[in-house]
């Protein structure tokens, strides 16, 4: 396989069986070395739900993308070769299950060697997709954290996993180290004072809007703390954006980045070694000519490009 | 309290808080006849979810009811005491919990002799109404059912409880008279022939789409069979209606009943002790300028019009 | 002028400068049969306003409007001379003034001998231009009044004119006869019993959903009454039909007509000296993909086949 | 290959790549009775653009078929080996470049014996369908046409070839008997009288939205011509329905059929050699809630259904 | 009554009646300290009505709302006793009586030493708040007015009271003190020069776009004048935003300010005696995924923090 | 002819027949300065098709124009004679012909020494526009391109005509001076490396958006390049600005302009011979609320604003 993406010049970009970024469909067994693939669940959520579809609409957006970094002055389909592998399976009423599933599928595939970048999905995924990574790795992981919410907060009507709890259990689980745990977009009203316990109390740094618009945007990027010893994972919850630049979202929350910011911090992030990223909360339903997948779209290509690095 | 619509010279339609037609807001200990409430749960479905939105767009639409029935020649409200008791509580992603919080809300209500009209959330949320009635009443209850679908499929990924099993555990667990069951809109490809196989064990009165449209709308509802002893409740999926009518709903079916339709079917109804019933289905995110929202309005209008008999 | 629509083979539809039909603009003064034009005010109305820009979207979904009328047999462009003559003035925030502005628009237009199609704004507008019609005339008009509502209630908030009252001072005004008054669609719940007393006590003939469904559409428009002495006027308030055909308007009300059974109305109408025609209450904010808009386009071009009878 | 659809048991139906119906992926030279295909083209119509998303839409809804056929008792994936073969190449901006690839491309499937029904694209595609299909099978073809408009029209801006003229030509290029010929749902204004000249002199057999309604629709389809001898194209505009059913379309055009009369015209068809199909003009960007798309699923698994005879 | 809002962990933030931020229903007698009421009237638009149905769009949205706010350490419904009043009573089609309704509602309500703030309507519900506040406080007002627009144009079609005029009413009635007015977010094209004499002739503070972009938003911030003295109103027109993040108004204008920008001014505001406020103009017909009264509950939030300073 | 907007104040802003600006509709031949036409053809694009519907949507959008410009200090509609010139003819399914009709056109206008601003159509129209300015000055025009895409495409699908390379064929064919072109907004993956060559070898001016956002808007403008000899020409494709502020867009790329930078931009532009103009790619089908319409008339204004200086 040679994996590159259907060139637009073949089929034009409306057409085709779409797949991520026009790549070609493989198995985990094949030979490649950064997978795309959608996380089709959204039980975990409290407000709107939809990002069961997220998958499925950020497929057809990245029809638009194309391969050369401007930036980095690459050919990222030619420097690594990606494919599809299609979908997680997911048990769409079943948290537990669906957990299980995750869990197994990623670590099928971190197994083998693999990158990968996934769409989700609401933000509960990313805990089982961390477990995985955490019994490959032997070690917890440095966390990059793109989102308007803390996600530590407690247990919900008796639940203790939900889409706003992920980063508490993957900490008391040993599965991130919070001391290498950036937060990035945080804002917003809290429940109460005790919402900010957990991340003082276990030393995470946290950059709010405010930290973020300190000064310009290219000094802020000369300020991000490296991480270069260590696997790290990069979670981006779209709602890290602010909801003119991303309204698909089950739960936006106004003042947040442009998506030009977003696009200065992912090419200025010194990552030595990323093992997988996930990019969740895009709800097509509330979306509107597909900006918000769209935007999703640039994301995913931003982390391959770390991913190249 | 007196039990009165707000009216709408006093209050414009577009404006007060918003209740179900305007009603006053009680608890399950006041002095009304019927009940209106939301239990706004979409746990249980398989493709769009977003049913969790239905009882608040379903009030807001409901500000442009009025309480004359003209085919009845009566003032609905009048003659029964409505009132709106809010929402059932529910846990979005728990169904078990849900499941146990709406039979108790619904015992509680029915206890209290009260008659009710739900908007759900989901299909799901039927069978502990039923657990609740049977509870109640001590008998199977005789069970009206709009739909597109059957609605008696069989656990689907290791699940039992879901948007398209309530009638069949509702006929195992003995909550429901099989022979006193009648279904009316169902339409559409099935999985498989055995989809077929538990109606027809049970004897169930099954009226498709081509049963309904065998002749005049005006001669098939004098053919509608009576329900003269015992409970009665009656459930609509809004999917029963065509997706023209009914465009926000999870997973529409082409060929579906015309709104006329079904107030010809409901105003023809002879029901002598009806105890509840539902709505269920709607999906505000995929509607469009509420219609959807507001036909649910208006079978609820006619079903409290059943209940005025 | 050759009062001419556009060639869509000179011109493709989508462009140009929207007119109705795609006409030539013209002034009352000129030389022609029929004047389209438009009377953007939503003033009246009591639940979702909107309809001020209905002229406006009626205008560009008229581009696809074609001359030769099948049933007829007839070019009617040809037949008679059409011409956009512009939007009468309103004051938006003003009923007084846009009341008194109306009639002296269109007296001064049918003082000219001229027939005239116009689409609203709400249904508030009918009764200057009725007022008009009278005070040219001089005999209270024939009147065809497609509707889900009576529009016979009586004052809001001390506000006698509103777009649900048009019909009562029209009568009351002696604007209109009666006993030569034919209402169509009419249908859903009342506020109460008394809202009929007004079309008892004046003898008005009230077609019913119930009563369009009573029989073949066939059979039905066969039993028209004919309207063969004395000028006619003709009142379209787009929710006679269905929300599902007509989504776009600002009190929807299920059950109601489909185009097909409008068309076949229409086209049977028996009218010997139609003198002028609206279609009101199209709100544009609230349709999708401009169905609404193009129902009533077909409307007023079914209207102008009465007018070239 | 098993060319059984991915169950929903297993992936969630809003989950997996895309295909028609769930189908697997199959090249033109694979062991399969069926082909599903898009034609990603809207080169050729004269007002909303927009078709050439269309198949990727459609595989999207289709993700909610099932496979057995109730009025047929037949499970329709069981009975034909069905597959997705992926897009037509098309040039967007190049009639001609792609009416050779599509005339190329199905050649090329029916040479192999092979059946297809392929998603449009605007209706011009369905001219080098034709092409192919006559050097194919080197007679003349039966056709049934589902349309609101004659597509008959001649040259606009000196273009022979556009999304009204398919019909036209395909009958003087020989590809199609017009005795042989069935059109269903035609309606709506005509540029003139001459627009009716072609279907006349070729004594094309011409199902107006009178016709069609002449009776009850389950008398009405009784009198259906029949297709015994000779290979038989259908060709479904989805405009053939009604905007309330269909708004997402290019030129919708009011009083069409529902889908209930679709579907009951659809299983009614005796066609003993239906060769393809097509199903054009859904134009995805004026859908809401894809509920055109959906219908044109339904339509497609009508279709099988008739090749399953 | 303890005035606290319904808790997200008892009642998922999607279900119950919708009330300002899940805050119980009060009376203006009763023992709080700030209301939070709706004022649904738009009869003074010039452009796109709508803003009648903010008021229940805006409490919807508001379910997301929480209440501690980070920046000022605080909760804020702790510290200040909340409760929704409801809805002041207005007359759609009638702005003289609604201005009459509007000076007694809220006269009523300051008379009993409360603070408030209200969700409009359009920007013409400003000038009888303002009328009843000079009434109870006896001297002008400081005045904090967000907008695109100066709204101080003249009459309008006769009419002197519009959503454009209410500053100069205000000014010329000696309800505000000019001289302690400000206005941020003003821009756009004028109808003439003309348009700025009268906030040069009265001294007006007006920080234009320009103004507001002059430097860093962290240094602009601190050069916001103090109100330090006498009753202050702010009146935030949701207009003030940009389109692309506040498009659901309705007369938007491009070029406008963030919500960054928005909550970064209304947290460095110094304001000792605020009265009250309003939110105006949010117009959800043409909003989107409700992104603009999601703003508007921001803003509201935000000016709660100032009430609490 | 006064050449003046009709004023709101006479016709409010949502009636009579929407010209652009509300202005007089002439021919060529009239005595005006400049003109706004439209040119509907979305014939050239490769994504989403519908900017043949912009012309008719902005034409609406600019009813809420006005003509002082307030930094300029000037009414530019008095300053000069502007008018409405209707539509380019464009042939909507062949691009050769539409080239043909826009050089003519456009050649016609200019030989009567009118300076123009238009509304595309996508971007394929300003090759004939450039050509038919060629045609007219003799000289190679300076070229002021606002995108986020640079144009210099290469032929695709054998077609070299399409609108990714306008700007190739403009310099190749000598119509356009690449020493005296700026680029301004360029941003996004691209195909390849080689996709950067064109503009290299040609030594174009290409402003990306690190470029603009290298220092404060401030700042940046300060550094544009004078265009103080020569007739220049300004192309203005509304993906220069961000899917947030533009969505209505064919191929639209996060990270872009905001429409305050695109103010300041233009009107900081120095260009003494400013001939022609248009505005492209807009797309009304994905658009919401008008917001991207509403946003190219604000840039036809400021480039009126420039053709004032």
């Amino acid at each position: 396989m040679d994996y590159q993406p259907l060139s637009g010049r073949e089929f034009p970009r409306f057409s085709a069986i779409k797949t991520f970024f026009r790549l070609p469909v493989a198995t985990p067994q094949d030979d490649f070395d950064v997978a795309f693939l959608g996380i089709p669940f959204d039980g975990g959520v409290s407000y709107r739900p939809g990002a069961r579809f997220a998958p499925s609409r950020i497929r057809e957006s990245s029809s638009l993308g194309r391969g050369f970094h401007w930036g980095r002055g690459e050919q990222l389909f030619s420097k690594l070769k990606c494919a599809d592998i299609g979908d997680c399976p997911t048990v769409p009423i079943d948290l537990a299950q669906t957990y299980s599933k995750i869990e197994s599928f990623i670590y099928q595939l971190v197994s083998k060697q693999k990158k990968f970048i996934a769409a989700g999905g609401d933000h509960s995924i990313t805990l089982p997709i961390l477990r995985a990574l955490k019994k490959k790795y032997g070690v917890p992981l440095n966390l990059i954290h793109f989102d308007a919410h803390l996600d530590t907060y407690p247990a919900a009507w008796n639940c203790e996993y939900h889409h706003g709890s992920f980063l508490r259990h993957a900490i008391e689980e040993g599965l991130v180290n919070p001391l290498q745990t950036l937060q990035i977009g945080i804002r917003g009203p809290l429940a109460s004072k005790e919402d900010l316990d957990f991340i003082q109390k276990h030393k995470i740094t946290c950059w709010t809007m405010d930290d973020v618009r300190a000064d310009s945007i290219k000094s802020i990027v000369r300020q991000l703390p490296h991480f270069t010893s260590g696997p790290t994972y990069l979670s981006f919850d779209i709602d890290g954006l602010d909801p003119a630049y991303a309204p698909g979202t089950g739960t936006p929350v106004p003042g947040g980045l442009t998506t030009y910011e977003v696009q200065q911090i992912l090419r200025s992030l010194k990552v030595s070694h990323l093992v997988g990223a996930d990019v969740v909360e895009v709800c097509p339903a509330y979306d509107h000519s597909d900006i918000t997948s769209l935007v999703a779209v640039d994301v995913m290509f931003e982390i391959l490009g770390i991913l190249s690095q």
